[in-house]
């Protein structure tokens, strides 16, 4: 089953190359940014501003092509790619959340943002912990190294920058 | 700017109609299914057995046009599409949550599934606390009406069932 998305927006950031880029919000979590929705779809953002935090869906578009199996950023090990982050994927979608610091009709400034600037936007969804928070048990491969994710940058091995 | 995905697999649920479906994994907790991630994408999924929980990110199938403003199952007021979870969105694209209870080849089997039997199913991410769990201070329309999220089912609201 094939399925055709428009971008809504895009997301704006400081990060002009993959290449020193945070890799996770918690790597970014001072980093503002704007979010772009088109004009033609503003009015679906009413009320938005009441929620702390949001989850940007949108496009890896600077990723090309994919492997099955990755050496992530952060291990020496491979693993397979859903059990990564990793932006280079059978479909290349993205999923962060940020906080929302305000709105301004069309526009939303976030902080958190650890996206490429220009990253199309496919979707918004307000953040309630109700749906989105999960007591987990085990975290893989990446125990141990979730505090790494804060500092981690970037390199080269996914993008073609 | 337009991008088109072909769905990796599908996710198998107990629920064949949208009416009395649970809202939110939150009402689905007990609630197992299965994903079937297509052969040829099957390598992808080594080593996802070792997280407890994934995310999956998946086409809301059924789900036909979308409304900018809309009034969600659990409110009686009107709000932005991207101020709810909706189905009925620009790109209909949904996200959940799941317990991740074992991995038998191709076939995922979960737990806390709220999603249409035969839902294609676009990605699999593994789910990290550091990366996504945020401290909220405001949950917009959604104050106190989280906990009903539990106990919530579906409407003929959003759906061509």
């Amino acid at each position: 089953m094939k399925v055709s998305f428009s971008a809504i927006g895009r997301i704006r950031s400081p990060f002009h190359h993959t290449e020193g880029m945070p890799i996770q919000p918690s790597g970014a979590k001072d980093v503002e940014g704007t979010v772009e929705v088109d004009a033609m779809y503003a009015a679906g953002l009413a009320d938005i501003e009441h929620f702390s935090h949001v989850t940007l869906i949108y496009i890896f578009h600077r990723s090309e092509g994919f492997d099955l199996k990755i050496k992530p950023f952060m291990d020496d090990s491979v693993h397979g790619v859903f059990a990564t982050r990793a932006p280079r994927r059978p479909n290349p979608i993205g999923i962060s959340t940020v906080a929302l610091l305000k709105r301004n009709k069309n526009l939303l400034l976030i902080k958190g943002v650890d996206v490429l600037d220009g990253t199309p936007l496919l979707d918004i969804k307000p953040y309630v912990p109700e749906f989105d928070v999960f007591q987990v048990s085990s975290v893989g491969w990446l125990d141990k190294k979730q505090q790494q994710a804060k500092t981690w940058k970037s390199d080269r091995r996914f993008g073609s920058e």
